[in-house]
């Protein structure tokens, strides 16, 4: 079973944005047994897209295409495939309707040019986007399915979730993958590695391990290929014996990133957590935040980028900071107390570091952080050294403070 | 003047990397006229590579090929070029040489698998890399380029620079392209395109205007093909009519997201800017922390997410909550009012609203925001309804107060 991917959009071509459609479409596909033949990204001309649509459907049974669906006279994805597909525009009025309704609601205008977004082709099946006005479609020709979405991630993404996906389960039937992920935090990939070489040497050879690192998260994929249901229990197996080699870095099964695990765990104990963050400057909160629900458990935070904001509201003493400066062991801990202090909450976190690019000195280079943890009764600090880059030290400052809250509710720190 | 980027690698069509290089690449080669026809994404497979070379070779003069030239079994496009010029490998003493000396100097030993490395086809010229093990490759068939590079983006960049863009301005012309940007806030795609129709009608045909909307902000692309330098005038006529039609919803000519515009605003002005963060949960201090030397004007934030940090951090009234609650005009100007007292900053956003999906009233749905944004003097609150989505509306509530607090400081709101 065979797939291309369109990827529609001069943007792309002329490299104003980075394609990162195709790469998540690539995971879900492989997750299921889909081979990704080949990725093309062509611009917003129809003989270009013809011509991608010609070569995809010589090797391939399924053909996503991306982009190229919105109000404006550039996008031309639509007019294309009607052509290509030799039918016609008919208006939806369910989704004209609702459009109108959505206007409405946010006190806009509908214009001419909203309601070319409601017409479908007639050949095509819609595709209902619950996030935005551009529809997805359908084609089922000649033994071949070719689905045409906004390139939009966030409302492509919930389109095959919702939509794409179910809809080619049923279509075709796909061989047997079975898939284990594994979330561990607190090593690179390299070391989860080296602990897993004695593991990979006895794994059986229809099964196979891959490392999906993120910065100071690796996700573990165990897949087996195969027949029977005999297939969920050696996975189950092997997937045991991962977690013995690995111990307290593995936290999870499944794919949920730290902060949703961290809020099931507050959740599960009616406690509550709040964040003191200077170098990361509210990236932990936001990622805590980030998680439907987080209320019941995240109390606040403060920023405190300035010595002033330190000072005057988590009352980290003046003579730290002058002394042995904002990026300590004494600076963090004295920002948890105050944090602890102010917000009364079980738990703290407390951050700060040089992310860079400037504000290193000769003992501390860009990517230094000090972290503390901890709850009303007891705190914990810890110094990391990081990377040479601000946009990925921000992260991965913020993972590694969230694995060390982690490990302290566990009781593991 | 056309180019095809083919990417070759598995990784890439299982998604566990996404292909940067691609968009790095279509960057250059839109700076110096390249038209950037497509790209195409592989896997390390002779069949497909072949196939990707003889479309390639149909519509460009130039193709580029990043990846598959490492040492192991998998990588075979030095291989497979060999076959596809009818060339035959030989042994470079030079690289030969200075590979053994690498290896040396890091203590490693040489495996007969890193000689393969320092064999070169002899139909291509060799593009010295000097990052690296893998060479790079120049053909030149039938009035057709090709070029190979390792994927290795750190390589690649290095190798187009010193080698594969000097030599292909010496090997072709080139047409002119010029290129203008600008970026919009504070109305969605279709309202900026209503207000661009009558320019749109005038725009001569040798010029492209395109929509690239992300949530909240909206970047506008104007895009000139012809000859000489009159181009640029013919551009900057143009440009300034599209100002003129969009008034303050352009915010800056260029690329840059607001956060970097407001930074360099609040620089000049040696003034200081501080939040409070309701359901943004952090996310507004952390676009502008994400901006490198931010230390000099944000001074700080408070993420007051529960009732308690609202009324004891920022002294909102308990009154408000329990009577208009925290989702309110009144919410708002408290938060900003205590804000502004307690950190002494010359500016400040307030945020309050219903990310979702839970939180939703009769009168306000999810998606409903109230911003205010002021200085210590005067202070102006406004009301919003956006998506359903969570993750999408703390960056679009994000981009709005931004927003606000850049019309603020430019004296237009």
């Amino acid at each position: 079973m065979n797939a291309t991917v369109i990827t529609i959009g001069d943007e792309i071509l002329i490299g104003q944005i980075v394609d990162t459609n195709s790469a998540w479409i690539g995971q879900q596909f492989n997750a299921i047994g889909i081979r990704l033949y080949e990725i093309i990204s062509c611009g917003d001309d129809a003989a270009q897209i013809v011509g991608a649509l010609d070569r995809a459907k010589a090797t391939s049974q399924i053909v996503i295409m991306t982009g190229g669906l919105g109000p404006t006279k550039d996008d031309i994805t639509k007019k294309t495939l009607v052509e290509y597909f030799n039918t016609e525009l008919e208006l939806n009025e369910e989704v004209w309707e609702k459009m109108k309704q959505i206007f409405e609601k946010r006190g806009l205008q509908v214009l001419e040019m909203n309601r070319s977004q409601a017409m479908i082709p007639k050949a095509s099946t819609m595709l209902p986007n619950m996030r935005g006005t551009a529809q997805g479609m359908w084609f089922d020709v000649d033994g071949v399915v070719y689905i045409s979405m906004p390139g939009v991630p966030h409302e492509m993404k919930h389109l095959m979730e919702t939509q794409v996906l179910p809809r080619l389960k049923e279509r075709f039937s796909f061989p047997h993958i079975y898939h284990v992920n594994l979330m561990t935090a607190g090593a690179g990939e390299s070391v989860v590695a080296n602990k897993l070489s004695a593991f990979e040497e006895q794994l059986p050879s229809n099964m196979k391990l891959a490392y999906l690192p993120n910065l100071g998260v690796v996700k573990l994929r165990l897949s087996a290929y195969g027949e029977g249901d005999a297939l969920a229990n050696v996975v189950a197996v092997q997937k045991e014996k991962i977690k013995e080699a690995l111990g307290s870095l593995v936290y999870q099964e499944g794919e949920e990133p730290l902060e949703v695990f961290i809020g099931k765990l507050l959740s599960e104990r009616k406690e509550t957590i709040s964040c003191a963050e200077s170098c990361t400057g509210g990236y932990i909160s936001h990622l805590l935040t980030s998680v439907a629900g987080s209320s019941a458990y995240f109390e606040g935070s403060i920023i405190s980028y300035s010595y002033d904001v330190k000072e005057k509201v988590l009352g980290v003493k003046n003579e730290t900071l002058m002394q042995v400066g904002a990026v300590s062991e004494e600076c963090v801990n004295e920002m948890l107390s105050g944090l602890l202090k102010l917000t009364g909450t079980t738990y703290g976190i407390a951050v700060s570091g040089i992310a860079g690019p400037g504000g290193a000195t000769a003992d501390k280079p860009v990517g230094t952080v000090w972290i503390a943890v901890g709850s009303q009764q007891r705190q914990v600090a810890k110094r990391f050294t990081f990377f040479p880059s601000r946009a990925e030290n921000i992260k991965v400052f913020s993972n590694a403070a969230l694995n060390m809250i982690r490990l302290f509710i566990q009781g593991e720190l």
